[in-house]
């Protein structure tokens, strides 16, 4: 049988104040993978990753997510993955949530193409819930739509894509260190002051109205977390010494991605962009921890063959 | 000198989940406010209200606005006033914020309109904090650009313009019970558990898209308020008996209209609408509550000349 290649993008979820609610897809990192039908059997024939990880089928999100989807469609059939890894686990770019919209996305395209991206949200969310040990969708849903997307309620799952914004340059650095989601979930606070609520409800909401209008403007002033940043910066070293630095060389935002380590920044200007990454870099080796950067745009497509 | 009428219409903080963020201006309710120059002074030279109602310019929000309006602007000169206030007093409709709305509105007018209507906010805002006890846009911002607003932040004054929804039916139906604003407020919860933080980020974020796209199938689902609802509600008798009536009739959502006892449904159909007032109407009775409803939409224009 003919194989496909199919591509789904890193993400960051939250965008800063939108907790469990917002996400959006990125260009530059992502999770490739290649399928075809087999008579019966989800397997991994090979796996290509910087970073230790399985080759379960039981384990990975990109079988998983196969499986939930032909589950879903209630077909016997089987699939062959070959996986390359391009994100990095662990990191806060929602790489099992690539990974799980890659295999929802292969197994669908191959067995008839019958649901939509967006009916593809569920079974892949239920994927990464088995790695990520929570059911949530603000990586999921824009790994498979592309843009950003707002998660209103979970359960019944309801998903609004809101749109992209074209002229924005995200800023990605990702230190040397290890956040388990898990741990990073432990450390947020269960009850907030009701002004913080407001702060965060009105940053929320403007994110969403930057990416419905596709607005650079409103986003640039909205990337104020003050609800979880003050918890989860606690664990990334120097954190608030790299915002500050490229807050000063001109970053209008600056925040945790997901659950971290990576934090990322944003700006209008590719220039300030490529100022941006080298000083939040430097600031990270001078707090002796080494890091890596990029400089990317979001990413309107979703996971999509290629 | 001439005179020049000046219309300012209701409005509905809060929009349900997004309390202190979120407000949209109404159709078919407002205060009308005549005003010409005059060499100094602000004054009112006649009012015409069903309720009790101060015409002590240093009291009264159409002559504060302007005041503060003309301070602004360093200019020396007198208004005279004749006020026909249509907006009920203390309903949740905000009637103070659209008497200053007006008040501002035509101060700038007669001195040669210097100010944008998003400059006349902060103005506007500043004098209706002298009546209402506190400093928030959620009427004021509506009331002045009409459709939906955002206010992002209070300090400075940022306010974002969503647009409006054009198929939206508004059902406002107002008790005859009287809440003040004031102690409205004291009965708000002042922490939040952080699953009711996320519930109400992710409804107003989903209303702040509903407006930014005009997508009313968005707005239908997204009047879901899990923190001021459950304990103002406590405020207005029959409350959850009115609403779940309102919800058999067919409404998409109701909850209570800024701090209340106005309540408000939404609904795309003028049929479904109609039904719903009646039954609201008539539940209140049936709790031995008068009260007075109307059908509209959302008023696109803000503050205007007429």
């Amino acid at each position: 049988m003919e194989w496909i290649t199919v591509f789904s993008p890193a993400s960051i979820g939250n965008i800063g104040p939108g907790f469990d609610v917002l996400g959006m897809a990125i260009k530059g990192l992502g999770d490739t993978v290649q399928a075809r039908k087999i008579e019966k059997g989800i397997i991994i024939s090979s796996l290509e990753s910087k970073h230790p990880l399985t080759n379960d089928p039981e384990k990975n999100t990109v079988t998983l997510a196969a499986r939930e989807v032909l589950n879903q469609l209630g077909i016997n059939g089987g699939i062959e993955f070959r996986i390359k890894k391009g994100l990095p686990i662990g990191s806060g770019l929602g790489s099992s949530a690539a990974s799980a919209a890659a295999g929802a996305f292969a197994a669908n395209y191959l067995y008839g193409n019958l649901l939509t991206k967006e009916q593809l949200i569920l079974p892949t969310t239920k994927a990464e819930e088995t790695v990520s040990g929570g059911f949530f969708a603000d990586n999921t849903a824009p790994a498979l739509l592309g843009g950003a997307t707002l998660t209103r309620t979970l359960s019944p799952l309801d998903v609004i894509h809101l749109g992209t914004i074209t002229n924005a340059k995200i800023v990605v650095v990702t230190p040397d260190i290890k956040i388990l989601t898990e741990e990073a979930r432990k450390i947020i606070p269960q009850h907030v002051p009701l002004k913080d609520v407001i702060s965060n409800m009105a940053h929320t909401a403007s994110i969403a109205a930057a990416f419905s209008k596709n607005n650079y403007a409103f986003f640039s002033k909205s990337l104020h977390d003050v609800i979880i940043e003050p918890a989860r910066s606690s664990l990334i070293p120097g954190f608030y010494e790299v915002k500050q630095n490229a807050i000063l060389a001109g970053a209008d935002g600056v925040t945790i991605a997901g659950s971290g380590p990576t934090m990322f920044a944003i700006t209008h200007s590719e220039e300030i962009a490529e100022k941006v990454k080298r000083i939040m870099i430097e600031t990270f080796q001078k707090n002796g921890i080494s890091a890596q950067g990029l400089v990317t745009e979001i990413d309107v497509e979703g996971t999509r063959l290629i």
